[in-house]
This record gives structure tokens, C-alpha cells and sequence, in this order.
């Protein structure tokens, strides 16, 4: 369930709803991931649901237990030792798990489990912990008068440098990471600060057949049985800041971290999820809606498909290119099966006729009144005309951006990077700034553990011939002329071309490829390298079309905006308030644990799985393959003290109402008195789709039992040393 | 779920039971296949059930609804027309679908619709209607003083005299078929008379993709969606008495049939069952519950397994052998199955102490007084050893019996024929009589349709080699020397010595076979025929084993019927009854429509499935492969007058707490009035054990909605004419 962010897919999500306050009792609790700024104004229904907790708590996020949650940048984690050990899920530590492992020592398949703090392994290049510490309204800043006044690319470059400003400023305090995020499509912006902690390690990892069990064939079903944890440690360095890798480094303390529940966990039971969902689309227009479902998503999914097919055939028989592909494949099909169940929920379905009634009510009611008209009309006039334009242009780029191949890429961030770096920093590009340097750096290292060239030179040959099928006067003639490509060549002639251009390249290589990061754009214009040279016969292009999209963009963003605001106008003007779309930032959902009366047919869904189901669905090979040791202590009924009476079982896997999206992978599930539970890592199949269109009946999450994993760790996995450390002994 | 008798298995099952009457509730209502007699005594639970009609109505065999429920032997149905129209299982009809189908006119994979009553087919030889008339308690009849004061094989002798003598007098009623059925391990004895309809005809059958939707996969599991029905028509002969099939035959009117339901059945409704289930063994003591699950069933399941494997292979790429084997796959794939569902619950479960503490208790009952002990004590002390002695015997010949083959099987009974010939009718062995000369010409001509030579030579081939690997002094000389075998042989040697056997007859030639009929002794003692050659060599040694089996039936009866008695009177000393096991007679069972609280670990059962579940399971191949017109209706959401609104669709098949075992298949399920509501086909394999061990929370009966069938009929393949019949346009 990890969030993949996709190019097409512009940002939207949202702060003047905080000044509303709620007038109606909230019918469909499970709906809604709240800012935690808003809880104190639903502390009534929190109550009710079971919280014991003041809420106003939930809203301070230096404080417990809102300080003990931290994102990893795509999934949630937390705290849950005083010496910076972090749980999250297994797949959000997969990339650090496949990023270690080789055939002859080979953690994916076996797990890990470091016997001392000297063990630790250091996470894959680029993984962070964040823990956020303040978050400001800076919407009246960013959009001041004369951002407002600029039209086009002009009031997006605008946009770009104060939101650039603004996190200049914040990152002035040392160690620390900071974003403007942007709500109700680039209505309200937030300046989020949060402590970056750059020395990540490894601790324990369960065997793949615990952690991954039910693999694909399970993903986003029910019932499942996946052990979906790992546990990583914060480093800092000898003066407890954030620090580089180093031996000398020690174990972060963080000021709070979460315990272990106190009481067993049972059906109906309060729950609450803290975390970073990464987007959702609730309040997307009726044109954008049309478009994800009718031509988006279904292209998608034919793009997936080919690319899963790809990587598999020329994977096969290769371990070595497996492991590195393993991450990609995983996140690939992840995303692939994701979409197929949201089409098919789409399939028959009203979502667009109701999607469509509502705009058209906001409509007539913006229309009906003069003032209403002159603050928001010409904003609603021309946002679906402008997005249409958006949408035209994602369709003819569609291929072009899927032929893309890594090392090509590689070698035009490296020449854009050189070009950007004769600009003072403040007004380089976001991404391309001194502060995104190490990152960068990390990228590049990263790549030696997961680009194989037979895979990548297959997937762009192969989406290349598919660009270069359509007519001469859709392509783009500076990408044909710059890597000799033309109209109608066939995958094997785009495949000869792409041989000659990385034969007559270095970039595969690590050192050349670091070392790229050092030249000027000299060195770049003189270089023999093919690849840096097609970058480079590239270079003006792809800043027209950058430039172009900037255009469009400043035009959507004043139309979106506007529209947004009617929005949030016209439901307050019904007394009803307008949670923003999830948009990466730390949100709060809560529910209860509740099975469902729909499952497939001729069957509904009970609340919890248990071990009972590990042994039925073992299969002793594949995605069922559950470790001996395991099954034996199964067989042998060794419960330890996380048996459940009425389960005669230890809980596996748990549902609950909880209104979650991919992002919120690995967030910690906590009871009433904001104990730790259990971690959140999957929805289901048939209710992805609530990203778009929230159905509290068929919606629920699927949670790792904080049970089942201290059983494994304890009767199975014998990881004493952390569970003495999480005093779970 | 049809039951497939088993040689090793004794027969068992009872009426002194009825003299008792019920002086507790009902607790476990589920439980019970009731014989139509008792329904009176628990009116009262009947009717607190919800049963709308007169319970007394049900004891009247002769009248409506019984009058209208009918035998096929080894399936139940029922008359649903004025014009001899029988619904049963498809599965139940399987054997005449695939007597009737060849390569070219595939009528197991395209289904079957007689468009007028000139194009119904004839049935499977030896296909019949059984419509039972009367049912006397002759047990003093057979049990009179001189038997009672036999022993051994003199007792179990005297009582087949006694029963051929009752069936005699019985079936001089001309056109009917009687029985002497036992009850309570042979302590009551009753006389069942049955008109025999020998004139059946295929009808309609849906294609494969309905009928056995799902195939071995679904079989024995839920959630499930399978069509499974069928329709014969009776016939009989101009003046209206039973006849061979004849084209001036015309169809049987009956004196009842079922209507259809007039309101929509739903969940929580009551349901009744009436048919003829063939075996429970609940009465089972504990020595035989641990011989079954501890070596007998494993053994089977072994058995089995190899046999349908060899059976694949030898049939692979042979559609003619594969439509021959066709039947007799279904029904070992059938029985495996269960039995391993049998011995899964088995495991780890405590049946075999509870059987063993009840037996204790009557033991200790019987003891605890002078004249009980009088009484039972003789029989009670010696069945367990005698029980014992037969499991030995069992054991020893297990792999001799599984290695015996068709053809030379054919040619014992040929010669055994010929031998019994000799005597007068009335002497001749059950099942050699006159009476049994029609069903064994039909069997033999049945032969050239399911009998494949290649399979049969490899299965005795493999399971002869088996048994000539044990030591020497365990094998049986007799046979080895008539087959020309010996000990050691392995399979190769062993098929050599087959091919030479079976090359030397000509019993797989039809006309061949059917002139053995007629001939006398002599002839088969001068016959060149290998196979009959043999048969005559087996024949003493046969007849002695038969010999050394009934003198341990003899004492096995006096003393099981004994212990019987003692428990029907212990349990009658603390007020409660003892329903009889079944035994292939008359039953009622009562419950209501249920899902279940457990399901897959992670899962519950509701009580419908619907033709969503169709689309889900879909595959376009293989055992899930529904056809494309259905698939097309169900997509235009065609659900005509069976749509139910709480479902969204029609309901496909529904689950009911029913107390069934194999037997009951076809067996039409009634609502409160008696009304046709669907057909019962299935358990579930987690609680197939219950046939020895009932639990009234998992066991649940899957049955066909009437409404399904109706829909598919009308909707999809069109059959008005039948429709019409059954008054259902």
C-alpha cells in the first residue's frame, strides 16, 4: 500500500476549513482524516467513540503521543524505545532490506535480526526519519497581493519562490527538513518543519515468508495473514543532532515514544491511526474524475502489466538482477493491482453522476447570486476547460514519459543539475538546491543496488517503438534526433539504437556517474559520452515543455483555488465543513475494529485472522511459504501470553473502520489510551476506490496485531533484545 | 456428495426406538434424520420450527408431500409435474449425461434439452425410479425363535433366508422392488416395498459450466455456485404399470408433486428435507471410530489418490476413455475428498475419548445390575473383539480387493451366476435371485460405455503389485496361482501377466460377455477364456473367504444388535430416544436457512450466494469456465421475476442447518407449506465428519435455490416447455 506518486497526477489538497466548526453530529465517523488541529472541534464524537484521552492532546504534536509518530518519506512509523528504535511495516523496509541483501546472504528470503547495536545495518541511501515539530499557515505570505495579480507561469514561478523562501528560512535551524505543503488545490499552504534524522539502520526484519506471506495473490485482500513489520533505529550523532552515517554515531532519544497495549484488543474496540497518508481525491472535479477512470488509470494498468511482464522475462534465471528489481516489481505491482480494483469498482458504478450533480449544484449556487458570481465565476467558468488542456497533453506525452529510460534520466538530471548550479541557490530550481544535494548523491549510489541494464534497455525499447508507432507529427523531433531515433521503428531497431548509446556511455558506471556531479556544463557540451550527450541536445527542449506545463499550471492553480474556495463557501453555507484531501502531511483517523458484512460471495468478513489461517494457507512454496519453525510452534499451540480465548488462537491480522490511503503504511493503531495495538498496512481491493469516493459500509483497514508480531519475535524469532527494549518480555 | 459404498464397510443402523417418546426439548433440533413414523412425536418442535402443515401429513408415505419423493438408488428426487417430471442433481444424473455423450455430441459439456417428450433419452441402463409404497417392522418375522438360538454363519444364513423369503411374498405384487432394510446394527428389521419405474429418461441438463460449476474444487465447499440439477421423466407402459422402455411407453402420472414455492425463501426461514440418506455412523463404538480413522480412511484416501492419478494419466489425451471414466472419477474424487475432510477434523479432535467414555458409561451401566448384565452383558464383552477380528481380516485383504480388476470381476460373477443357477430360485444368494437377472444384463451392457481397458489393467496392475510385496505366508495362494502370479512381482511383471490374461478373453467384447449369461457350469469349466479360466480356479477359495466371513457376521450380529439394545435402553432410562443411523430409508430433517459464524480463518458464511459469485469465479477455463450467454445475462442484469432486492441479484445456492449425509443428494428441499424451495446437493468438507460426530455449529447443508435453477432455465437456456410443466412461467 505504499504511496507511488505519479507524474501526470497533479498535487491538489486544504486550512481555512479549520475556522469552521462542526454543526451536525458526524454520521459517518469513519470518514475523515483529520488534521490534528481539528480534533479539539470533534472531541464529542472522539469521546463518544471511546477516546480516553483529552483530544486537545491529539493536537499537540511535540507531545505524546503525536511526538512519537515520524514519517519515513512515503510511510509512517514510530518510536517505540527511549533509545530510537522504530517500527513500521515490512514493505516500508523492503527497499533497506533488498538494498543489504545479495544471493549469498540473502535477508529478503531469511530475515534479519541484528544481535547487538553494532549489527545494525545502515538503511538503503536516502532513508530518513521525520519527526515534525511545528506546521504554520503561510497561505496569506505565499499568496500576497502581487503573487495574486500574476497570471501563467509567471504566478507559478512566484508561487515556487516563496514557497523556496519560506523553507530557506526554516531550514536555517540545522537538522532540520522543510516543505510547504498545499491544500484544496493550492488554496491554503502550510510551512511544515520537520528534524531529519540521516543515520537509519536496519535492526530486524522477519523471514520474507512472515513479512510478505500471501505476497501478491494477497495484497489489498481479505482475510489476510502478513507479519507486515520491521523495525529500523535512529542514529544521531555524539551531540544528539542529526548527523551523516558514522561508527561513532549513537542511538537517537526521542521525547516520547509509544508502549505496547495494557488490555487485549477486541471486536468493537476504539482504534485511532496516526500518519502520513500520502493522497486522496475526494474532491477532485468532475473532469478529472472522468479522465483518472476512463483513460488514465486504464492505461496505467496496460503499462504495468507490460513492464511487470518485462522485468519478469528478463529477471528470469538472474537472482542477482531479481534483488535489484525486487523493490520496483513490488511497488510496481502494488500500484498495478491497486488500480485494477478501483476500475473495477468504477465499472457500473454512479461515482461520476453524483461527482457531477455536486459541481453542478455548486454551480447554480455560485451562480445564483452576483456577488457569489463575481468573487468565484470566472475561476469555476474556466477550471474544467483548463484541466481538459492538462489532460490532452498528459495523453500525447503518455509514452514518451514511460520510454524514459533510467540512465537516460540519470544523465539529464545530472546536466540540468550543472545548469542550475550557475544560478545562486536560492533561485535554482526546488530539487536541484544545495540542500538537495546528499539526497541526489544517495540516488546515484543507490542505483549500483537496483539498475540492471537489460531490464532497463527492454522497458524503454519496448514503450519507445509503441511512442514511435504514432503519426510523424505527434513526436517530439528533438527526442527523435537527439537519441537517432525516427517514426515506425520496430522494438528490436529503437533496442539496437539504445545498445550503441549505453555501450558509448560511462553512467552505468558509479564512479563516472559521481563524478558528473562535480563537472560544469562545459565539461557536459565537450563530453563523449553518448547518453550526457543526448542530455544535452535535450536540455532546451525539456525546459520548453517545463516552461509550458508552468503555464498551464498558474492558470489551474488561480481556477482551482477559486473553485475550492466556493467549495468550502457553499457547504459551510449548508452548515457542513470540508475535510482536505490527504496530502502527505500528519493526519488522525479513528474507528472501531469491525469486520464487515460483505465479503466475497456467500460470505462476510469477521474482525480478526488468526494463526489457524497461516497453516491453511501454507503452501510450502511461493507467496505461501511460512517458516517451520513457525509452523511447528503453531502445531505445538505455543500461544505464549498472546493467546485469545474466544479465538483459541493468537490474532494474525485485525479489520477497522479507519479511513486511511496508501502513506499511512506502517502507522502505528493505537487503543483508547493511545497504546500501541498494531500497525496499519493494507485496504482492501474492493474499497480502494474510497480514495476517490469514501463507502463507510465496504471501506475498512487492515492491520497488523501488535500481538502476532510479539509472538513471532518472542516464541519464534527469539528477538529478546528488542522486546526487553519495547519491555514487552 | 453421492454415497459410494465401501465392501470393508459393515452395515449397520433401527424402530423399538419408536415405542419411545421424546420427554425433553428438542435441544439440538438440526440433529436427527427422523424416519417418517416419528415426525408426530415431535409435532411440537416441528411446529415451533415453523412448519405450517399437520406433521402427521409427513408419516403418510402415499400421501402429499412423501408421496411425492422418490429413490434413484443412491439419489433421492422428487416428481415436480402431473406428467412423471423428476428433478434431482445433476451430479445425480452425471452417469446418464455421460452414457449418453460422445466426442461428437458432448452432452457433459454442452448440457441437454429434449425439445419435445420424442427426444427425451433413455437413462443409463439400469436407471430407476423407486417409489416406496409401504414399510412394515418385520423383526420378529426374521428374528423368530429358532434364529435367535443360532450362531455364526447358521444365524447370519438363516436371517438372508428369512429376508429373501419376505422379499419374495412382497414383489409378487407385480412392477415392485423390495427390501429387508436393518436398523440399529441389524436389531430391527423392516420390509420396504417400492414401485419400480424402469423406463427413465434424460430431459434437460444444463451445461457443464453450470451443473458442475466449481468442479472438484468447489465440491465439498462454500462459498459455492453450482447449478446442480437436472431432470429425468418417468415412464411407464400403456395400461399405467411399470415396463421396459418401450416407444409406446408413455409418461407416469403420479398420484402427487412438489409445487413450486409461492413466496421468496429467505434467511431464517424453516426448511425441511426429505430423501434417503445412505449411512451415518453415530451409533459407531469406539473400536471401529479408531479402525476408521486411524487405518481405514487414511488407507482410502491413498488408495484413492493413486488411483485417480493413474486413471489421469492413462486417460490423458483421450477424450473417449476420459468421457468412459468420467463418472467413476467424479465419484472417487468425491469420496476422497471427503474422507480427507473426515480426518482433517479428525486431528487433534477429542471424538474417540467421548465415543469411548459413552461406551464406558453403558458398560458400566449394564454391569451395575444382575439382570442388565443377563441381559446384554454376553454381547457387550465379545463385540469389540469380534469388531476387531473383522478390521484384521479387512487389513489383510485391503490391497487383494483395490487390486482386483473389472474384467476378471466380471467373470466371477458370471461363474458364481451359473453356480447359483443350479439351485432353486428361492436358494439362490441375494443378488442372484431372478429378480437381480435384469440389473446384472444392464450392468454388463453398461460396461462399453465405462470401461476402458488400458485403465483398468494399470490400476489392478499397481495395487497387485502392492500386495504381492508383502511376505508370502500374508498372500492368498489360490489367486496367485490362478493369475499366474507370484510373490515379489513388480508392476511391469505383473501388467505382462494382465495383458497376457486379458488378451486371452474375450470378456470386454459385449456380445461375448452377454452370451456368458446363458451358459451353464460346464461350459465355463471347458471355456479357453483365460479370465473365465480363472474365475473358475478362484471360485472355491472364494466361496470359502465368503464362508469365513459370514460365520464372524453371525456372531458380529448377535452381539452388536445386543449392545444396541442395551443402549437404547440406557438412553431410554434417562428419558432419552435414540434416532436410528441412516441407512438408505425414508428420512425427514428439519432446520433453517443459516449462514455460519466461522468460516476461512478471517471469515464468516452468509446463507446466499448470488450469480455475482458466478462473474467473480469466472475463469473461461478449466472448473470454472460458466457459459458465455449466462455471463451475458447476468452482466444485463436479466434477473426477471427471481431477482431478491436484499441480495441485488438471484440467489444462486443457500446453506441450511439440515442433517444430511450422501444419499440425500438431489433430495428436494421444502418450505414451511411443503413447497419446492431448491434441492439439497453438498456439506461442507469441515463437517463431513459429522456423519460420525454431529455439531450442530458447523454443520450446514448446501443446497441448490430453486430460484437459480428457474432463472437459468427461463433466462438463459430457454427451456419453457418444462418450465410450463411446472407451472412456473
Amino acid at each position: 500500500m505504499k504511496l507511488k506518486t505519479w507524474p501526470l497526477r497533479a498535487a491538489t489538497p486544504a486550512l481555512a476549513v479549520l475556522a469552521l466548526t462542526f454543526t451536525g453530529s458526524l454520521a459517518h465517523a469513519e470518514e475523515g482524516m483529520w488534521m490534528p488541529q481539528q480534533l479539539p472541534q470533534i472531541s464529542k464524537a472522539l469521546k463518544q467513540a471511546g477516546l480516553k484521552l483529552d483530544p486537545a492532546k491529539l493536537s499537540q504534536l511535540t507531545e505524546f503521543p503525536m511526538g512519537a509518530v515520524i514519517s519515513l518519506g512515503g510511510c509512517t512509523a514510530s518510536f517505540v524505545s527511549p533509545q530510537g528504535l522504530v517500527v513500521t511495516n515490512h514493505h516500508c523496509a523492503y527497499g533497506s532490506i533488498q538494498y543489504n541483501s545479495t544471493p549469498e546472504r540473502d535477508l529478503l528470503k531469511k530475515g534479519f535480526l541484528a544481535a547487538t547495536l553494532k549489527d545494525e545495518l545502515p538503511a538503503a541511501p536516502g532513508s530518513r526519519v521525520l519527526v515534525t515539530v511545528d506546521v504554520r499557515d503561510v497561505s496569506a505570505q505565499v499568496m500576497d497581493a502581487a503573487t495574486s495579480a500574476l497570471q501563467g507561469k509567471a504566478r507559478a514561478d512566484a508561487i515556487e519562490a516563496k514557497e523556496k523562501g519560506l523553507v530557506a528560512e526554516c531550514e536555517k535551524d540545522a537538522g532540520h527538513r522543510c516543505r510547504v505543503a498545499r491544500f484544496y488545490g493550492s488554496l491554503v499552504f502550510q510551512l511544515i518543519k520537520q528534524m531529519e534524522i540521516r543515520d537509519v539502520r536496519l535492526v530486524h526484519a522477519p523471514a520474507q515468508g512472515v513479512g510478505l506471506f500471501g505476497g501478491d495473490a494477497d495484497n489489498w485482500m481479505w482475510p489476510r495473514h502478513t507479519g507486515d513489520y520491521s523495525f529500523y533505529r535512529a542514529y544521531v550523532g555524539p551531540d544528539g543532532k542529526p548527523a551523516d552515517f558514522s561508527v561513532d554515531n549513537k542511538p537517537y532519544q526521542p521525547k516520547h515514544h509509544l508502549k505496547l497495549a495494557s488490555s487485549p484488543l477486541k471486536e468493537g474496540d476504539f482504534v485511532m491511526v496516526t500518519g502520513y497518508p500520502g493522497g486522496t481525491d475526494r474532491h477532485r472535479l468532475p473532469t478529472e474524475v472522468a479522465f483518472n477512470f476512463d483513460w488514465e488509470s486504464p492505461e496505467l494498468v496496460k503499462a504495468f502489466g507490460k513492464q511487470l511482464e518485462l522485468i519478469k522475462q528478463e529477471t528470469a534465471g538472474r537472482r542477482e538482477a531479481e534483488i535489484k528489481l525486487a523493490d520496483t516489481v513490488a511497488g510496481i505491482g502494488n500500484y498495478y493491482k491497486n488500480l485494477q480494483g478501483q476500475l473495477q469498482s468504477w465499472q457500473g458504478s454512479d461515482i461520476l453522476a453524483r461527482k457531477q450533480a455536486d459541481f453542478d449544484a455548486l454551480k447554480a449556487w455560485v451562480n445564483g447570486d452576483a456577488s457569489r458570481r463575481a468573487q468565484y465565476g470566472a475561476g469555476l467558468a474556466e477550471v474544467e476547460r483548463l484541466l481538459a488542456e492538462r489532460h490532452a497533453q498528459g495523453k500525447r506525452e503518455f509514452l514518451m514519459d514511460f520510454g524514459a529510460s533510467t540512465l537516460l534520466g540519470t544523465a539529464r538530471t545530472l546536466y540540468l543539475q550543472a545548469q542550475e548550479n550557475l544560478k545562486p541557490d536560492a533561485e535554482r530550481k526546488a530539487g536541484f538546491q544545495q540542500r538537495d544535494q546528499l539526497r541526489r548523491k544517495q540516488g546515484l549510489e543507490a542505483m549500483e543496488r537496483r539498475y540492471d541494464p537489460q531490464v532497463d534497455k527492454r522497458v524503454a525499447a519496448y514503450f519507445l517503438s509503441r511512442y514511435l508507432a504514432q503519426p510523424a507529427d505527434q513526436l517530439n523531433p528533438v527526442l527523435l534526433q537527439a537519441l537517432g531515433l525516427k517514426q515506425g521503428l520496430d522494438e528490436a531497431a529503437v533496442r539496437a539504437r539504445l545498445d550503441a548509446l549505453y555501450a558509448g556511455s560511462q553512467l552505468a558506471d558509479k564512479t563516472e556517474r559521481l563524478a558528473w556531479l562535480g563537472r560544469d556544463v562545459e565539461a557536459f557540451k565537450s563530453s563523449k559520452d553518448l547518453l550526457i550527450a543526448a542530455a544535452v541536445a535535450l536540455y532546451d527542449n525539456d525546459r520548453a515543455r517545463e516552461a509550458r506545463d508552468k503555464e498551464l499550471g498558474g492558470k489551474i492553480q488561480r481556477a482551482y483555488a477559486e473553485t475550492m474556495k466556493a467549495l468550502i463557501a457553499f457547504k459551510a453555507s449548508q452548515g457542513q465543513a470540508v475535510y482536505p484531501d490527504a496530502n502527505g502531511t500528519l493526519r488522525v483517523s479513528f474507528g472501531k475494529v469491525a469486520g464487515r458484512e460483505q465479503g466475497a460471495d456467500g460470505t462476510a468478513w469477521t474482525a480478526f485472522t488468526t494463526l489457524r489461517g497461516i497453516v491453511a494457507k501454507h503452501k510450502g512454496e511461493g507467496e505461501f511459504d511460512a517458516p517451520a519453525e513457525q509452523l511447528a510452534a503453531i502445531q505445538a499451540r505455543q500461544f505464549d501470553k498472546y493467546g485469545v480465548k474466544a479465538l483459541d488462537s493468537v490474532p494474525v491480522n485485525f479489520l477497522a473502520t479507519l479511513d486511511t490511503t496508501g502513506g499511512n503504511s506502517g502507522s502505528p493503531v493505537l487503543n483508547q489510551k493511545a497504546e500501541l495495538v498494531g500497525l496499519l498496512f493494507d485496504g482492501t481491493l474492493d474499497a480502494v476506490i474510497s480514495d476517490w469516493d469514501f463507502n463507510a459500509k465496504t471501506t475498512r483497514s487492515i492491520c497488523l496485531d501488535a500481538r502476532y508480531m510479539l509472538w513471532q519475535m518472542k516464541v519464534v524469532d527469539k528477538a529478546e533484545r528488542l522486546l526487553k527494549e519495547m519491555n514487552a518480555l
